[in-house]
């Protein structure tokens, strides 16, 4: 079966984001992956054109229950209707989860992604956790490039 | 986009259920729809195995929060971890629904599909609904062949 | 731990499926069991203030994530924000499920009970669903009275 | 309507978490509110306990599809049956959102709860969150006794 890689991250990001999220979805594409995202703007919809400007498949899980808001890049759609709840959807639907950028909704796709433990989870920019003596909690790996973004998923160990 | 198409039907399907299935998925991916499907067995295989024989892309909407039991001709496997819940977003993603053969979760399916009104409703074989002073209710589309309940989703007009 | 029962009905009823859902969310509520529906209008809004004329309990699982449009005679609200996917978590919080009326989310909450098959369903009024030869399916008990409605769970075999 | 606090935190907690539900489980019923909780063992069973044990009402929103597992001090059981996803129907279903202890399923409740903006957050003790700058994000509550965790609610303005 083919490889799934869901990219989270903010509909209000930055532009180092936005420039990051459309390299990994280029990136993802090149090496066959299908892309799994929300489906809507900001680093949503940068994946989503990275990806498919490589020809690769764009999945949008989106969290309304019609296709408004779609982002056009999409190849296919599914309108979920169970709102933020689709943020557990786009996780199982990984074997690896690539954060990028910060926001509560991103965090918490980060915090179900780990707290289902199956899967690698690798953050490129964004927010930082820490445990309750403040130090930072272990499993989330660390990317500063989308080169590395994809490395740390360990899914492609012969490159 | 292109046209996504759901089909609902039982785990537990006659052998006649079975071949419409893998006709209706053949007949759909020469189409170009991608098929949706509930991804375990009976007419979700045999509509992904139908679809696949031909080239076709099948993505399975599972109940399971992992790939357990996914049946092996899905393209794409998206295993939502909400349970029966997941019949909606099947619903959700159609552009229409195909329904062949009976079971209760299947009537969840049509009934939901029924309920959220957007898109044709097609039956092949299965069960009826009469409303309480014992007429069938309207807005469900029968069909008695594959090739007529392509015809009766009315998606492609041309034909 | 305390009887759930829960009751599920069209939001577009007819004064007779009004009159009955006020009668068995008084019944209900007289007996100590708690009442569970979809918190809007309808059928769901007579059998909260049936309840409630008992002095009862009455628990609204709602679709939308917020408050809005909730009936008043509810004592708990939940807002899912899961859209149609909150007709099973209705479902699924049932010691039996009592339906009155008809529609086609009341048949999807209906296939959802019997599809899970762990408790009693009992219909007052409403659709029918024949099998694919025209015979009733199984397992829905029916009453004529709200009265049978509740004797029909079996909950309360003293009675 | 009743006020309705939702309490947050691990299966496996420490024992002053443990400790600290319990007392704010026990303020909470004093005050007349519903606590609402995940349903289980660790901060959920606490929560529970010490409502119960000020005669409260307590409703658990679980995971799974059936009891199993239940916290016997549960006054009313929702069994969704839609996993992790049940974590936004507890966010949802708050006037105030109190978060004991940290995990991960504890933080994507927290960012699930901020995610919505409309009720405050507290946090007793856990886990901290980071902006990509090292600034702790605004928005969350602090406190450090369970009375204080009450009062930064805001719910009850008068006392």
């Amino acid at each position: 079966m083919v490889i799934q890689v869901s990219v989270c991250g903010p509909r209000d990001c930055t532009s180092e984001d936005e420039s990051n999220a459309r390299e990994v979805g280029r990136l993802l594409a090149e090496r066959g992956a299908v892309v799994i995202c929300g489906g809507y703007t900001g680093v949503m919809a940068a994946v989503a054109a990275g990806a498919r400007s490589a020809g690769g498949t764009v999945v949008g899980i989106l969290s309304r229950a019609d296709r408004q808001d779609a982002n056009p890049d999409l190849s296919i759609v599914i309108p979920t209707g169970v709102g933020e709840a689709r943020n557990g959807i786009i996780v199982n639907s990984a074997d690896a989860v690539i954060v990028i950028g910060g926001s509560w909704g991103t965090l918490s796709e980060l915090a179900l992604a780990m707290r289902r433990g199956l899967t690698p989870v690798v953050q490129l920019g964004g927010w930082r956790i820490l445990d309750r003596d403040g130090r930072p909690l272990p499993g989330v790996e660390h990317a500063s490039t989308p080169e590395e973004a994809l490395a740390r998923t360990g899914l492609w160990p012969g490159r």
